[in-house]
């Protein structure tokens, strides 16, 4: 990393090694597992003692599941004898992960609870299930692979999502659907994508046909580089918060910089003018799921670090998961929540809760598998990032930073 | 292989990097094709001058076959021109290799016999297929990958066997099945798997059924661990070896430590009260193959090393090679054998006689694959072994000593 | 590169690292790069300002087009923002090459005409397509990888085949089929093969059947290994030359040694007796491509570089581009060119036109994959190469020369 043409430069996309070395591929997730927290799903699919989802990143397989005390836990779905996967199905419940291998097997705590024939002076207490750290916060569910004394400071890790997403329900919310997009590219170019809407107006036409356009341009925008005639976007905006507050919604946004231990960004926007929540023609795609009472046409965007973020709409909630899969392939998640009273095929329908984000997360993955492509090539020089693409600017210099790279 | 995380403690699984990393494997590779005598097939696969089939073995292709003395030839299937395969099929009868590049021919001594064009001075004596040292013992054709004077013993290698195979018609046995399993595992796993019955419970109910419950639990078991109530099994065994040897048969067994060169085991046993062969319902499934007139119920199970097992029942006998091809990818063939005069649909129905172990290899390919998952996982621990599971201490101890890793 | 085993020997198949090693790859790609001109394809398939086609090697991909002056261009297919492949499809027409990310579009001089959004002082002048090097000799089109005031002589590189292509229509012509033979083998072995007809008798029965037994005998050969009754073929070469020559057609040969910078040779040779042209018949399988108003029944062969010949014939023309992807893997790339009046179903039947090549190039995958395969193995030794091979012998000697290794 120290030759002049791997050296990030601000303000520029990264040098080529750092989007096509398997070596920075591992070091990358030696820094990332043990300092990120990263959501894996919702309270919703685990509402009973003995539910349990699998999460999976980058060769790690994780049960998430709840104990008899109702407990969210978290272990290494790797049996603490010969190291077999214990837990083969992707979702389900059990009172006890039984592994199919020698049939060893751990209560919800993650205990031993038998194994046979072992010598005398096996410690079964010592032969545990092997804990992720576990969180919840607002239905979300975060793990973290440190050691358990050493895990980010959670509260410090959610302390400035609370006030912007009160009211709105996603604790209580519950799973309508979820569909995955495997995208041959490396995390960090799906993260550049995800944070800039510059390839908004080129890429994603569904997209800019539901959300308003001078708030698509200033997504992102470097300070002071907005065009002229933003002013009457921003008494738009404006005007909007006093409804929105009057309606008993929160208002406001932040973003990080490079110094932040987790690159958190949120931020409540209207969607458009006339649009109640983010459908193709605005109006609503599922029931009220806001305990406000009413619309106020406002999204909570929650970026909980660069690869974990959820959009609130007053309707529906959609959680998106960037999950590294290799160097060159990243899983990217999605799982759309709606009101826990809503009805499927009655209340909503989820082909039509999916469209929006189904089309634009189709266009995502083959611009960014281009990307791709295109860094692998020798004629890829780090460009320069035009003025709507500042979160990609702050993302690299924090990244260089936190990896100790800069 | 130096730092703790890597080094092997006896009594436990391996640490990861033996199972995950392409550079162990290369070295096994360098250890093993010199060192050991590879299990590639039986006899009756080549009776008359000319026959051949090819053993593969990450990356090697080798051409068994038979000369016009009658002996068994084996050479490395690489044209000595610019190394094109010079066999294609897998299996026929030949009087000449041609190679399918330039027709370089070679007959049954690999002695090169037609090359055209060739300069002056051109030896054809001095490029012969290179040779591979091959032994047949019992009907059963083992190759070496060493110089031809640097050929691990081969009466050392079979000696202790030849007592316990007496008399049960393997060498005129012939073949009546095969099948293959690719399993994508690293080799040492799929060995694991093999040395321990202590998973047969979990994993394999038709075997189960077929085989005495309490030789099951014996199998593999450390020295003075067993149940109490297995004095009755052993008086039974004690009762069934009188009866075998007022048959005529043998009885008796041996493993090996990890100070042998080959890490070898053989046991004569009986499969069931009852039955007569390892079959569904105990009762034949062939012919009688035995020369010695009679079922006696047992099996000799020959392990002639880590990688290539038989086991010889009554009336057929099953052979299984454990053939590495990278890092995590082991080929496992089985060959299914009865007597030289049985027929194929009268005396003997495939299907039948592959059911069992069929069975339990597709079981044995799919644990051992979940295995190998596990093991990659940051959540893998080497495992304590239990009781049941000695030779797995004793394979890691041979292992870790013959490749210098101790 | 420094052990005996990996020593290359004259007269000698090369080392086995030089076919397997992903380093020894990388590294002819970075000397092959900028060293070689390499031929992409035919003025033909880009006749009007902004047609353009993509040549592809070894992960670059390069547009090739033709600007508003009319000046053939090629050019990185990397976006300067950010790196996405700029242009998607593999051919068309176009008056600006618009990035499907961010649309940033360039002109058909690589200009970048527009880029929203961008920093106070961003240089659009700076920020062009990088340029590749690219000339058009006799409706060749190749391009080159160096820097543009490093860029091998291109009249130095052409200089010694105009002469034998004269008058005989190549430049005028037009593409009329192409097929692409994916080979599973390192490019020096598609080399190899191509660089020798050794193999043709065993290998390639339609081929053999189309040229004059003699010459096939003599293509390759070292110099004073012709068998004897050589002297009639020697007699019918010098009358066809003399018949040739009195029809307006060029005669001649010439070919490189090993201190050459590109490895070049071309000969102007009859197909057969009795043959006007390359076909099963040796009858014309299209209206005459040539200038010179009749057939001679010759073929003019240019090897531009061993990755790049040329057979010219009569009536048709074929491409043969050998394109380095990875290690392992080269693709062949064929193309068929006719008289630019030529009518497809009435003036030839492309079928028919491909069918000779298309059956020998089928024949010659299989054969170089089986020879990568053999190489792979331990069985593998370099060979003595026969006297018919004498321009493997020279290549090899011309490789490890230029690329340092000798």
């Amino acid at each position: 990393m120290k030759d002049s043409a791997s050296t990030w430069v601000y303000g520029h996309s990264m040098p080529a090694e750092l989007y096509l070395s398997d070596q920075v591929f591992r070091d990358d997730l030696d820094w990332l597992l043990p300092s990120q927290w990263f959501l894996t799903g919702h309270i919703s699919q685990m509402p009973n003692v003995g539910d349990f989802f699998l999460y999976e990143i980058a060769g790690e397989s994780v049960i998430v599941t709840r104990n008899k005390k109702g407990d969210v836990k978290a272990f290494h779905n790797a049996c603490r004898h010969r190291g077999s996967r214990i837990c083969l199905e992707h979702q389900g419940n059990k009172r006890l992960f039984t592994c199919p291998y020698h049939a060893w097997s751990y209560d919800l705590d993650g205990q031993l609870r038998a194994a046979a024939s072992m010598p005398e002076g096996f410690d079964k207490g010592a032969n545990g299930l092997l804990p992720i750290n576990v969180r919840v916060f607002e239905g979300l569910i975060f793990v973290n692979f440190a050691a358990a004394d050493e895990a980010p400071n959670f509260d410090a890790f959610t302390g400035r999502f609370g006030p912007l997403m009160r009211g709105q329900g996603l604790a209580t919310a519950k799973v309508a659907a979820r569909k995955t997009y495997p995208t041959e590219a490396n995390w960090k170019l799906v993260v550049d994508n995800f944070f800039e809407c510059y390839h908004c107006a080129t890429a994603h036409p569904t997209y800019c046909q539901v959300h308003d356009k001078m708030k698509l341009l200033a997504f992102g925008a470097v300070d002071g580089t907005d065009p002229d005639d933003m002013a009457d976007h921003r008494a738009w905006l404006a005007e909007w918060e006093a409804e929105a507050a009057a309606k008993g919604y929160p208002t406001g946004m932040f973003h990080d910089d490079a110094a932040s231990a987790h690159f958190q960004a949120a931020n409540r926007l209207p969607i458009a003018k006339g649009a109640v929540t983010e459908s193709l023609d605005g109006q609503p795609i599922a029931p009220l799921m806001s305990a406000l009472g009413t619309f106020d046409g406002g999204q909570t965007g929650c970026v909980f670090s660069p690869l974990s973020t959820v959009l609130i709409n007053n309707d529906h909630a959609v959680i998106f998961l960037f999950i590294p899969v290799d160097t060159q392939m990243t899983r990217v998640e999605t799982i759309w929540l709606v009101a826990p009273d809503a009805v499927e095929g009655k209340d909503y329908d989820p082909e039509a809760l999916m469209q929006l984000w189904d089309t634009t997360l189709k266009e995502d993955k083959t611009i960014t598998q281009n990307n791709q492509l295109g860094v692998a090539s020798r004629g890829y020089r780090p460009g320069v990032l035009s003025n709507r693409e500042a979160w990609i600017a702050a993302f690299g210099a924090w990244y260089v930073q936190q990896r100790g790279l800069a």
